[in-house]
């Protein structure tokens, strides 16, 4: 298939630009004020032309419990959120998607999945989510979400006799199942990657990071990981390594310039020198950051030192919905209120390079994706300007980054396919995923679920709240 | 007309329960398990019924410059937003109907519009104000925005030279406006209130606040003004009075059970005082004070003092839309960083009554509106649980609140008139609006305006930023 996108309008450094853009196999083949209708002509006329965005973390079996979990800090969501195990290969398949299209439709042409495994059933929860971005033709990075503690480790031991009991599986046993994963679904000439994505050094040993960054090199993996989403982690870091979180990451030989972490927020300007130093990529996540009280990562500090910084929505069970614009508004008027100088606040035009290149950095792919050039993936998305939301006219970018966009996507390219055509996928129908969604809700879910009060209490006293 | 909507789900106190509730004329009129149907029948199966949300503090005219404004501190963009004049009556009109619009499909049924004034022609501001909101059918409250003093006023002295020049009408002036403007468009019982709204002490004489008391209280007009939005405002207050701003208004009389009180993001603990002490109610922007970099209002600390606090999106140049539920969201998550103990954070279920009942209550309207009750004004919204932003089933009003909905409100009435349908404005055509709003935009517009370099200056200066 081969596309020309007739008077699209792009922003350049500064302004915007009137461009016709040529499609064919999976690249911009050309790019020119007027060129020659060739393929399928799209009428980009009084629409916006960007780089399709990555949605740089989240996990998509999270969509089965969004909106279900009450206003918790990290440690005591995981806990309601881990209490539900009743999903199957199914229910992946369609969150996979789920959150795939609600993505699509906010902009994003990647998504960056660190994906809860079933227990027992790791490889076919890996396979079903495969099948879900292949079914709606998405940009796909998976992260098998990996480790090897009970995740009641996760919270600082504290004064208390806290124990918690054996992780699910062996380091061994965890690193055989991730060469498989990488062997059967690594492809990323059909836009399917396999990330090493240990969960965070909060729940994996030493040996399982180790192997992550041996499989990582052999196969030229991207590497992903939590990293300081809370107060609590910190603390926890310290009682483990006895130095900071990075600093042990570091030492593991895990940051790199192909590694993306989600969250950073607790870090101080020792750990930004090393992000910086190792050219790893922060995916912020500001609404889960906000949902769960964890606190505002240092996105204009992370900027200043050189740290590349992009915009996750995370799971959406801590958001909880898969709106990559809201996760870069919010993600960009945040910061304003941790600095005073108004000189320093990210502009509309930063967050959008953020988001498209700056996602594509993270993953290893800045040569290939992330801008609106000849040669690069065309991954490209044409936003309606002539919709309610995205009117009057003023500046398209301001609009798209500091409004609220709805229904403003009209059409996607994911390497060259035309996935969203009138603000619908192109491969399903929208109202049979609805229906599906439905028909497999969980139903009624115990809340607060049986695990919790023991977990609570331990975590209230280890973080100094009254009992 | 009348309407019987059918086997809607209903919050109760923790749970829900599936109702039928018969509208006819204005009002509730039955509510029960099983009614018999009359009138219109609105099948609610699978949708959520809630009393509608205040948008409680709003510009509409700003509609004309969202996405335009780059990212500065609320004194350098009002520099930026005044420096254009070229607004007519007919796009007060139309910015109205759009502000509506957007409120009503976010879950709004009420909108507050702090309404900025065409100089030299006020109340013909106002009245194209009012036709729109009438074209749309929400109900309004209208507070002619009012000043005294120039502009420039509003940004503190300190050691500068900083000379504002005249403010644009006498006192006695605008009083006289505003007295006309009740006279010829307050209709409570047709939908459409007057206020008494002076812009905010920065910009208003003691003489001006004392003449809208005293009109508030002659025609039991609400009152409503900008309260300490900003650390400049704090400064500017103690340059001012020498006392708090919270202080000087309750001098002033201007602080009661039917004011409502925009920003409130600079306020102590004694201030705090006296909001719950005179009953004022605080309308939470957060959006408009992230992107301005405000600061977090202390809304836990307003709740636990038993202040009534609700939402706004403020105007559409700073924030940049008219999404009540995103503010709604935002104002909801954005405290959980405030207060390390989870048991303060503000619950879905406290948002939802926030948004309804403590708008009505700062509205002076807690009796009539707020609430699904036999008597109340029928002011409700049914919301589609089976769209996909509203799936999978889990808890509607933690997807409602926590998550992002999109083309989720399915029906709407205002004084028991369906004024959305199926998802769309039954009074109009939005494709018309559109067109409309398109046909208007102002255009090109000179950023940065020839304006600010002066008052930017100042604002550095005196705010302590290196220049």
């Amino acid at each position: 298939m081969s596309f020309t996108i007739k008077q699209a309008i792009s922003p350049t450094a500064t302004g915007y630009e009137v461009i016709d853009v040529y499609i064919e196999g999976t690249e911009i083949q050309a790019i020119a004020p007027d060129l020659a209708p060739r393929g399928t002509v799209i009428d980009g006329s009084r629409h916006l032309l960007l780089p399709g965005f990555v949605n740089a973390h989240t996990h998509s079996p999270e969509l089965w419990q969004r909106g279900a979990i009450a206003p918790y800090p990290l440690e005591l969501w995981l806990t309601e959120l881990y209490a539900v195990s009743t999903l199957t290969p199914e229910h992946i398949y369609l969150s996979a998607i789920a959150t795939a299209v609600e993505t699509l439709l906010s902009g994003g042409t990647t998504v960056v999945d660190h994906l809860i495994l079933l227990p027992g059933q790791e490889l076919e929860t890996i396979a079903a989510a495969v099948r879900g971005y292949q079914a709606v033709g998405i940009r796909a990075f998976i992260g098998p979400l990996i480790y090897d503690q009970h995740p009641d480790a996760g919270i600082p031991k504290g004064d208390n006799n806290w124990q918690p009991g054996e992780g699910p599986l062996t380091t061994a046993a965890i690193l055989e199942i991730l060469e498989i994963a990488v062997q059967r679904f690594h492809r990323p000439e059909a836009g399917i990657s396999i990330m090493t994505a240990p969960t965070g050094l909060q729940l994996c040993s030493d040996q399982l990071f180790r192997g992550c960054v041996e499989l990582s090199d052999r196969h030229n993996l991207c590497r992903h990981t939590h990293l300081l989403e809370t107060k609590a982690q910190q603390k926890l870091a310290q009682e483990q390594y006895g130095c900071s979180a990075v600093a042990h990451l570091q030492n593991l030989g895990f940051l790199s310039s192909r590694t993306s972490l989600a969250h950073c927020v607790w870090l101080d300007d020792g750990d930004i020198a090393i992000l910086a130093a190792t050219g790893s990529t922060v995916v912020h996540n500001p609404l889960s950051n906000l949902r769960l009280g964890s606190g505002i990562a240092p996105v204009l500090k992370y900027r200043a030192a050189g740290v590349n910084v992009t915009f996750g929505c995370d799971g959406s069970a801590s958001n909880d919905g898969q709106d990559l614009l809201e996760a870069i508004k919010i993600g960009t008027m945040l910061h304003n209120i941790t600095d005073a100088d108004y000189r320093h606040w990210l502009t509309p035009r930063e967050a959008v390079e953020m988001a498209a290149l700056g996602g594509a950095r993270g993953l290893n792919g800045g040569d290939a994706l992330g801008t609106v050039h000849i040669g690069q993936q065309a991954d490209l998305v044409l936003y309606d300007l002539k919709t309610l939301s995205l009117l009057p006219k003023t500046d398209p970018l301001g609009l798209l980054v500091m409004g609220r966009p709805t229904n403003a996507v009209a059409h996607s390219w994911v390497r060259g396919e035309q996935i969203i055509a009138g603000g619908k996928p192109t491969r399903l129908e929208l109202d049979q995923l609805c229906g599906d969604l439905d028909r497999l809700s969980l139903g009624a879910i115990q809340r607060p679920s049986p695990d919790l009060p023991a977990v609570e209490a331990h975590y209230r006293q280890v973080m100094g709240l009254p009992s």
